[in-house]
């Protein structure tokens, strides 16, 4: 028995809630009731917070607010701030707006690229290789997404090398760390191992992340895998947040309050306060006005009786 | 990478959810939705189904029509259809209505004990002494349960050698199998780990299974280890029926469908026919009348587009 003879001792928690979770929001959240989303995440210990998306309001307009969340927003010590940027205009508005750390998006598959960002794969590279050194040049760090890494809704199998090539591409742009995304929700373990045995055959272990959606249960035995294998970084949305759009009612994004849980009770630290990060989850609940799905968010953190 | 090098070609899947499920259900199902519901889970290939328990009807009304149910459904070739029997007068009841196989009970945890079943943990065991030979005497099977194993709602921390004395006095007595519980789904895999690692230092993992709930997000991750370990037998509720008493909307029993999913993917067969579980699901869900939790069960099987 090996599988968990490794554990690291602290591992990274990069948030997602206030942009990958609010954007897929039917009803707009306003700009105040996401600052104290942020406020609340911040409070928790979470220090890696993508906060929203310099995307045109005219593809969603849920984060139309992008420049002035972000100028609202103080600059704080060991707090690092980011927000996507599909574009040059967007990372414009992101240098305006004080941001110090930015992310782009590529998919591993054509067809969700096109769907998604309105792009070739080849198309949004290029854009890529001007933007991601324009913002280092800026003193910005960058995140790369790499998405669909374990299925497509379009084209159903994704080949892991075509993942390992975009990841090693945004790597040489200049990227500082890549997060490979289960969008769909559909990976399972020995997949994931097949997937991350590629991965880290020719990229450091530091160098990525893990962006697992919880739509079928399978986010935690897959976050095991990644850990067991040396991945020290995942992504996560407080209570849950992020629907899955061919499922209403199906969950999307791994609830961070689960996975620190997990990581917790592992002996595994995260910087965060697991009962602070709970009342976050019950501030998202507030702001969007429905019931989000995360485990934890729903059971709460013990189950003493009396 | 030593962590999926041992895998199974098949598990054990032993389906809970007409009697876990069921019994926690506010309004009770009439028999003939029941039996609807047993009818889909044998459809799909389920061939271990615990249907209900002989209890008084006074504790449980839930499941008052045990008598009748078991009477009403026909013996098959290949499928066990077993219930729980908490003293002698239960094991009458459930001989005389033709079953083969029945299941009893204790708890890890001594207040649970007493407040479950209204026993100390040496009463429960002296009752069993005796129904356990009984009943094989009757040529019947007898599975045992083990629950709290990972926490208990009135004392917390449960030591593991409790639980591990108890299975070892349960299968002394002639059970074939002991179910290890995480009754209140706190479990996390380290703990997981530790837990197996002390029973299975005394027990053939052959005559263990493991029986979490996912009330916050974990079974499936615990699952994982438990597989890596040697366990080949999980239980798990169609759709994740059964709920939890200290939180109302929050989950409880792992899911079949999420289970059997992530084997399937991972090249384990189970003899079930997924889609027709999934059917199953959308029967249980029908004859409690609200939402059921399944990770699986919300978002479907597919993700593909168009």
């Amino acid at each position: 028995m090996t599988l968990l003879d490794h554990l690291p001792d602290t591992v990274s928690i990069y948030e997602v809630g206030p942009r990958d979770g609010l954007q897929n929001e039917a009803a707009t959240v306003g700009t105040v009731r996401k600052l104290r989303l942020i406020e609340a995440l911040i409070a928790a210990g979470c220090t890696r917070v993508e906060m929203t998306s310099f995307v045109s309001p005219h593809w969603i307009p849920q984060l139309a607010d992008a420049d002035n969340l972000a100028q609202l927003l103080e600059a704080r010590e060991g707090v690092s701030l980011s927000a996507l940027c599909p574009n040059l205009q967007g990372l414009e508005r992101a240098r305006a707006a004080g941001l110090r750390e930015v992310a782009v998006f590529l998919s591993a598959s054509e067809t969700h690229n096109r769907r998604n960002i309105n792009k070739s794969v080849d198309e949004a590279v290029a854009v890529f290789a001007e933007l991601v050194p324009q913002a280092l040049s800026h003193g910005m760090r960058v995140r790369g997404y790499v998405s669909t890494v374990w299925g497509c809704p379009y084209e159903g199998d994704v080949d892991p090398r075509r993942a390992l090539a975009l990841a090693q591409r945004l790597l040489a742009l200049g990227c500082y760390e890549i997060s490979l995304g289960d969008t769909l929700g559909v990976g399972t373990p020995v997949q994931t191992q097949r997937i991350l045995k590629l991965m880290l055959s020719e990229i450091a272990a530091d160098k990525l992340a893990m962006h697992m959606h919880d739509t079928r249960g399978q986010a935690l035995a897959n976050v095991l895998i990644g850990l067991a294998m040396g991945i020290r970084t995942f992504d996560a949305a407080i209570a849950g947040l992020g629907g899955c759009p061919y499922a209403p009612g199906a969950s999307g994004n791994l609830a961070t309050e689960d996975l620190v849980y997990m990581l917790h009770h592992m002996g595994i630290s995260t910087g965060i306060d697991l009962e602070k990060l709970w009342d976050a989850g019950r501030v998202a609940e507030a702001i969007v006005r429905r019931e989000l799905p995360g485990r934890v968010h729903r059971a709460g953190l013990r189950s003493l009786a009396g």
